[in-house]
């Protein structure tokens, strides 16, 4: 790795609303920080593989309570860094101090770990069985690379960063550029409990960079043995391919965002379709559309109410007051994509389709429609819009809305709305999306991501690429854990949770049963 | 995909033992046979992902119960492709249908679809909480590649395809071009069991071919999800470039072998020295080296005793009648493999290391010496010896041990043998090795991997591809699954797992307690 490969000039926080700049320069980190923060997360790992699970708990909540201390400058800091709202800010805030906090039941209950006995057989024929017992360990430093629309949640101090912790595993931690000036205080929220819970500094380390070598360099980093990620196809893939062509490849766990198709049945949109337009339309705008789960996508049956109710839609969104995007690359994005798909053969604009003119970052309501046909044929109008637009895909019959969904790629989310006589076909139409989707809605809308631990937020490729996890909810921890087998292990040496008396008295599976039970020395 | 990729010559049989080729050609599979099995495994799965655990347990017993239903034949003619022998391959099918039965008992507690349920909380301010339930689904086709060393236990019905048929995955099956007799047997086995069972022929596909070509396109092909793979670390990172470099990219469940360290800590030299000798060349030898666990390194500390030792562990190795290697290629590959070792400084060879004279595959049982300096400096010398080889790395002393240590590679299994009073200096060399390694051993040997649930048959890079997941042992099956949450979805429409009543009376964890009660409605 040389210094050379990153750019060193620097780059400012600019203020969404009013297009101004910030004062404070940020600087692109260089080859050798990178080498230092991944020795330090080493030296860190060291030391935190042997910590019981009640010591990296009493982080996480330290973690909890520094950013809370931070007070209302974070929510200030971020507002004018995202153009979010204090209102959003603020909730953001409890969701992620309510995560960090969750992590640390999680590991105070402590069965996460799996573990999982098989007890020696000594007279078993012809050789006598080992003692096999299993559990999971923290993989290592993990390179975390945070989201731009979520200046809290997906970033610093997000879920990544907190199961990541939560697992045992050192931070290195990418910020977005969107928010330097939220990373740094963050940061310095996360070095304070560090250092107060005593833990080695490697542990978390921020690095600041708007230039995506800086990035490529830390995922090259030999020290790096797993990444978490949040954002664009275009970054996720190129991250998934550097890590990919490593030497020692390691697992890329990105979240690269989704349509999350929205299926509405006749019997659905005969019975509520104001309300269902009045949510529809919410669910787009929510956030100026700028969430992963962004409605993005709604398959609706022809019918002179499918009609009336996407001219509904498409009036309330009109009418509806445009929010701020998060910063012109965010706009820039978004007039690329919506143009690309208006060159489309058979799509038209039906509401917005430009950005807004003035100093903010704003683009209009945009309300796209096509058919089924021309969506079967053309993959690219299954590419995201990250911003306040959604595609409405006009079917002939159910059988044709059927076919329509087998050709959808992988997403976050996929919804039904569907009034009660119809849950025969809703039956039909989710056995074909539970393929294309991690998360399967009835009657509701996709945006709005509860962290509890069923949560799943993750689905195949391109929502993602690891669709066996999430990175969201309890279980988002198990993508920085690997299981380890002791055979024959003398009880002294093996780890708490796989001791005979079962001290820490968790769930285990001994000898194929279930149970807290110890096992008799 | 094209035909013209693929050669079509045919390929043969061949006997170890007598150097002689079969008689009956087998042909490549062509991209059309490939396309034609994928096909048939997406048909297949449309109809298993609604199969109940119940129906997929009675299709593992068929398999098993046809398995044996072949009787001696299907032992004669592995062994003649092999020279494996009787005793060994009666053991393998052991293996083989017990694991297939582990996994259908598995299935029918119904557990390890990993329910999670967080309940709707209607009240929640400021907005309600849904009900978000999720659960493990089959991941979808998976393609497994067979390996030469276990013509049943890891071949067309071993592990891998056990437990992706578990999951509800269909398989398209590579055979290994070492035993293609016994891999058509064994395919047939499976067929029958299959149709007995009333599944769709597609859930099982068997695809012969001794060209890499022909696993190339299967892995390529769209319709594949998921990649098992046991062999060679060179044919499995391919494998994996293969699959990440795909459009859609696909995890690869490679476990390419290893060369899994012994550590003889000076206490356990000392006080019975010989009974580990003789264990240490007894694996060493066992099944003429052929084994992913084949212990290929030992680290021992320079003593007057470790010499006496390293001397007798080499004249039991030269007194043992050597076995026979399985095929021309992998005896050619340890020709190449201990020459290159041999060809670096410092390393000296204390018998053996060179291959047996005669019309069977053979090779000198083989021991190397170095001492840890070199082994540090030199990264060449982790490369695995797949045969009767082993390879000694004197070390100065404990420091010097746990300094060489550090330096490992990912590998399978790392073994400590040490006395009573030496576990703290155990514990010291565990945390190094736990870091390195799947399976931890105590004063004990690394071949002989049990099919319990606790197993971890897996590790870091370069062992596997894969080090959160294990081949061997009942959590194998998660390598085929994906979570899928479910939220405010109607009971009726809730796969069995989810209901309210818990119908299938599994464990689950529900509002954060594990139970197996059901929720009042």
């Amino acid at each position: 790795m040389t210094d050379g490969t990153i750019p060193t000039q620097g780059f400012y926080s600019f203020n969404p609303r009013t297009g101004q700049r910030g004062t404070t320069a940020f600087t692109n980190a260089t080859a050798a920080d990178i080498d230092a923060a991944v020795q330090a997360a080493q030296i860190a790992f060291a030391a935190m593989r042997q910590y019981p699970a009640a010591k990296l708990a009493a982080l996480l909540d330290a973690v909890a309570d520094e950013i809370e201390a931070l007070g209302d400058a974070l929510l200030t800091t971020a507002d004018a860094e995202t153009g979010l709202g204090l209102p959003r800010l603020t909730g953001e805030r409890g969701r992620t101090t309510g995560q960090l906090r969750k992590f640390a039941a999680l590991l105070r209950e402590g069965s996460y770990v799996e573990a999982i006995i098989d007890t020696a057989q000594p007279d078993r024929q012809p050789a006598p069985r080992p003692s096999i017992r299993r559990m999971l360990v923290p993989i290592g430093p993990v390179a975390v690379f945070a989201a731009s629309n979520f200046p809290l949640a997906f970033s610093v101090a997000g879920g990544d960063t907190a199961s990541a912790l939560a697992a045992g595993c050192p931070v290195v931690l990418k910020a977005h550029p969107g928010h330097p000036a939220t990373s740094e205080l963050t940061a310095q929220a996360i070095h304070r409990a560090v250092q107060a819970q005593g833990f080695p500094a490697g542990v978390f380390s921020l690095i600041q960079g708007d230039q995506a070598e800086v990035g490529q360099a830390l995922v090259k980093h030999p020290g790096i043995t797993a990444v978490g990620f949040t954002g664009s196809l275009r970054a996720g893939r190129a991250i998934y391919d550097t890590a990919a062509a490593r030497p020692v490849p390691i697992p890329v766990y990105a979240e690269m965002g989704s349509v999350n198709p929205v299926v509405i049945l006749p019997g659905a949109m005969a019975a509520c379709s104001d309300s269902l337009a009045e949510g529809l339309a919410a669910s787009v705008t929510l956030g100026t559309g700028q969430f992963c789960t962004n409605p993005g996508l709604v398959f609706v049956v022809d019918s002179d109410s499918t009609r009336r109710f996407i001219e509904t839609v498409t009036a309330k969104m009109q009418a509806a007051q445009p929010g701020v995007l998060l910063n012109p690359q965010i706009q820039r994005g978004l007039v690329q994509a919506v143009a690309g798909t208006l060159n489309r053969p058979c799509v038209t604009v039906l509401t917005g389709g430009a950005a807004l003119d003035g100093p903010a970052c704003g683009y209009a309501h945009t309300v796209l429609l096509t058919d089924s046909a021309t969506f079967r044929d053309d993959e690219q109008l299954q590419a995201e819009h990250f911003g306040p637009v959604t595609l409405f895909v006009t079917c002939a019959s159910l059988d044709d809305l059927r076919a329509t969904l087998e050709t959808l790629h992988g997403n976050l989310t996929a919804t039904v709305h569907a009034d009660d006589s119809e849950r025969d076909e809703a039956a039909a139409v989710y056995a074909i999306l539970r393929e294309k989707a991690g998360r399967l809605i009835w009657n509701g809308f996709p945006t709005g991501v509860e962290v509890v631990y069923a949560m799943q937020h993750g689905g195949p490729y391109p929502a993602t690429t690891a669709p066996a996890t999430t990175s969201v909810g309890m279980t988002a921890i198990k993508r920085f854990m690997r299981p380890v087998a002791y055979q024959n292990m003398p009880d002294a040496l093996l780890p708490d949770a796989l001791k005979d008396a079962n001290p820490l008295d968790i769930w285990r599976i001994v000898d194929e049963r279930l149970t807290k039970e110890g096992i008799p020395g």
